[in-house]
């Protein structure tokens, strides 16, 4: 088995600044790849960073540039880190990607937060990628579903059917 | 989607003694609970403790009173915290359990250490346990498979293909 | 021994939010609080929060209710948490206040993190807590001095002699 | 400021043994060595290790060498990082070095653990030093004294006066 992790952002990559002013978070290296080295899996991976935007930023040119990125790619299993906030939005953007299987995954709390689900919502989305067919998913709150299935609980923010 | 999750001890549940003297761990309330806890997730689910022991310990008539349990159990989707010394023994004495889908997995390092794999691994079987026919599986390293596909790496400890 | 802690907010109590859009941290409960919990020490404290502002936005109305409830406290040693951006001018402008040893710490990082100060700040603060003369003190990058005897690294903003 | 840190072992540094059968935990590298590189501080230090032991292990023979050490030493202000059981023991060994300040120290928990004591009481250790006169310390449970006024709670294992 062989994945593609690309980071677009979001919360699952903030980092508190160093030179800190204030309230602003910014969003450092990718999570994913801290999370793999500690893990040292027995699959091949690749992580790219394309984005690091909070996912409130992300413009439909970005969206064309990661679908673009996708397309081009030679994996067909591909996990996408994306800010919670319009991860609905970037999935139904992919939708028409044939042959890959795509699962955007995130956090609600950054990786660097001691009570991140960051490593589980990694470790999700990594169990149900080999398993499904072609298509795009989004892999938070312990379940994985087909994106167009999925909407979001305004009080709770939780990804339900 | 409804999990059973069956706590049989090993190093994912390994706490620092209260009153210490000396080098031993002892195995504590069952990790699940608290990664669960933290997640929140959009499934029903219950954990189960069934034994508190390092899989070194297990004896048959432990797996006996396990595979008992899964038997009578209403749920057909299992997870199962248990060390990794003996994981594949147990897995194979389940083998013959018919349609439930049953995942063993644990941890190289405690829930309760900083750098522990605990999450990731419960993260990993949860995602792969909705796509996955019935049969006896272990998520461990990154990867879920059939567990005769698997043995363990002696230098590493790592399951592999 | 007795302390009071008090709480004016600043990194060491930041928090990622929860219903989350985009960048902005939230000011939580006193970290101070959880570390103490944690350590269960053997001397008698209290913990209040007086103030939940970033350094940044702390006005003189705000420090002169800080110092009026200091004087005013029937405690003689006092750890306030604080940001570190105007730790040095609150600490001034408690300077005149006679008969109690009142310590300034905070953090670079949130306690929430996984790489915090907050832990060894709050330890560093208690250790010298006991053996200072009266006066108005800051403990960060592990010294503990008068305030007036410190200044700021601007680059690393490191609390230096 | 000048400190020496020495490790002789102890919970401060234990860890999951990487090639894990049973329970038995492991002493690894100085876990003050970790802390304060994540500090950075404002002082010089120098880390020392000595004795990588669980303090019921530590003969007289060690001790008479960790007090050669410490005689020897061109440090005047020493942290000696030691586990608990033994420690008022050991204090009371060095009790008649001249001219230098001595504080033991250590943790309930190990460092590597998510709920360690061990970043506060380093901190602890070193909020202290500097404004203690010559003489042998411990810096547990959030104080600081010295060795001969304090004593164990049997039932807690807290160092008390």
């Amino acid at each position: 088995m062989s994945i593609l992790f690309v980071q677009t952002g979001g919360t699952i990559d903030k980092d508190y600044p160093r030179a800190t002013k204030g309230y602003a978070f910014e969003i450092n290296d990718p999570a994913v790849e801290r999370i793999l080295q500690r893990i040292d899996p027995e699959f091949e991976y690749s992580v790219k960073t394309l984005l690091k935007k909070d996912s409130q930023e992300i413009t439909d040119a970005d969206r064309m540039k990661l679908k673009d990125f996708v397309l081009k790619s030679k994996f067909d299993k591909i996990v996408i880190t994306h800010g919670t906030d319009t991860m609905l939005d970037t999935a139904k953007y992919l939708d028409d990607i044939k042959n890959k299987t795509i699962i955007l995954t995130g956090a609600f709390k950054p990786e660097k937060f001691k009570d991140s689900d960051a490593e589980f919502n990694i470790g999700l989305a990594i169990g149900a990628i080999e398993f499904l067919q072609p298509g795009v998913y989004i892999a938070m709150n312990g379940i994985v579903h087909h994106y167009f299935k999925l909407k979001r609980n305004r009080k709770t923010g939780h990804f339900v059917e």
